[in-house]
């Protein structure tokens, strides 16, 4: 069957624990590679060049976006963040899933550029579970609950583009079910292509040779 | 999540071992239901009715037809095949995911009249392998290898209406992948806008709450 990667897009509500699901897809199966972003923001503490992110300046930034270097970027709170095209593109020739752990506007310009991307959304079980996780959880934008409340109701208009919706209920059956999603992609049809075209070849070729 | 069962179309080159793999798919996880056929023609030595299909008079086909009781139908070789609605629309309320196991033109028909349906086509690893199974298996409609390898290459024209395609080498992984998909399916935004529609109603709520 198919051996290319397929380039896999994750969203979801902040707090809906897509950071732990990440690191528990990634420990728990070696057919993952995790995209690593570019940014212009400052390092946290305890964030490390190349881990975390890219950490670039301005200038250079931009040079990434004049020589087409990026699958999609985005500016936020005056800050670029975007996706190195380079190391997607290795890594899903090597046959490795390839995820993306992005925003919607980035989703779905990936999506426009690249329609064969699986696009993820993944959601607590419900709006107070939301809540609880969100009260617990600063952002540098967002300080107090009311903000991060109004965005994920923004966040939530866009479910409807994403292609499957996963529940963060249990954390070992949701790192489960994405890999259960992500591994059955593999059978479209659409991704393989190359199979179909060889089997009726070969069909056509034996239902000859038999006359 | 949702509740709903699937409506699953399975389709296959004849000998891509759809008949075993179904058995083994209900034998080991009991969230499926096979759909049965209709159909005119005699029943053969061991088959029973209600088992492997429910026998009915030409006259009486014509009556579930004209009732609009069939899902889909075909006449094949001077027989009718259909599948009665009943039984699909009874299991899949009850959360079951009726599989029928039809060849493409039925199949298409579903999709037409159902498209949420999930369409699954079943195949071997490749045409020498298919050949040779076909060696060993006649049918009543077509009794040599040449009849049968022809029929293959029609069928093969169809593969790209499918949505999944599985091949068939070993069972055991073979029905592992069926079920994966199936199971995958249920996660599909589409199947779940219930669910989508009550944390976007709830969180608007809250976030008014807060205010």
């Amino acid at each position: 069957m198919n051996e290319q990667g397929i380039l896999i897009v994750i969203s979801g509500f902040s707090g809906a624990g897509k950071g732990t699901l990440m690191k528990s897809l990634l420990a728990k199966y070696d057919n993952y590679a995790l995209s690593i972003s570019a940014t212009t923001r400052r390092p946290r503490l305890g964030e490390m060049e190349g881990r975390e992110y890219f950490f670039k300046t301005r200038e250079e930034f931009e040079q990434m976006i004049a020589s087409d270097e990026l699958i999609e970027y985005a500016s936020y709170v005056e800050n670029y963040y975007g996706t190195p095209k380079g190391y997607v593109k290795d890594k899903l020739k090597q046959g490795k899933d390839v995820i993306l752990e992005i925003e919607i506007q980035g989703a779905l310009k990936v999506k426009e550029k690249y329609p064969d991307a699986l696009l993820l959304f993944v959601t607590p079980p419900n709006a107070a579970e939301l809540k609880k996780r969100l009260t617990d959880r600063g952002t540098e934008d967002c300080k107090d609950i009311e903000c991060r409340m109004l965005r994920a109701v923004e966040e939530a208009e866009g479910i409807e583009k994403y292609d499957f919706l996963v529940v963060n209920d249990k954390l070992e059956d949701c790192v489960h079910n994405l890999h259960e999603i992500i591994q059955s992609a593999h059978f479209q049809v659409f991704r393989n292509m190359e199979f179909t075209k060889n089997i009726k070849r070969e069909l056509k070729d034996f239902s000859k040779g038999e006359k």
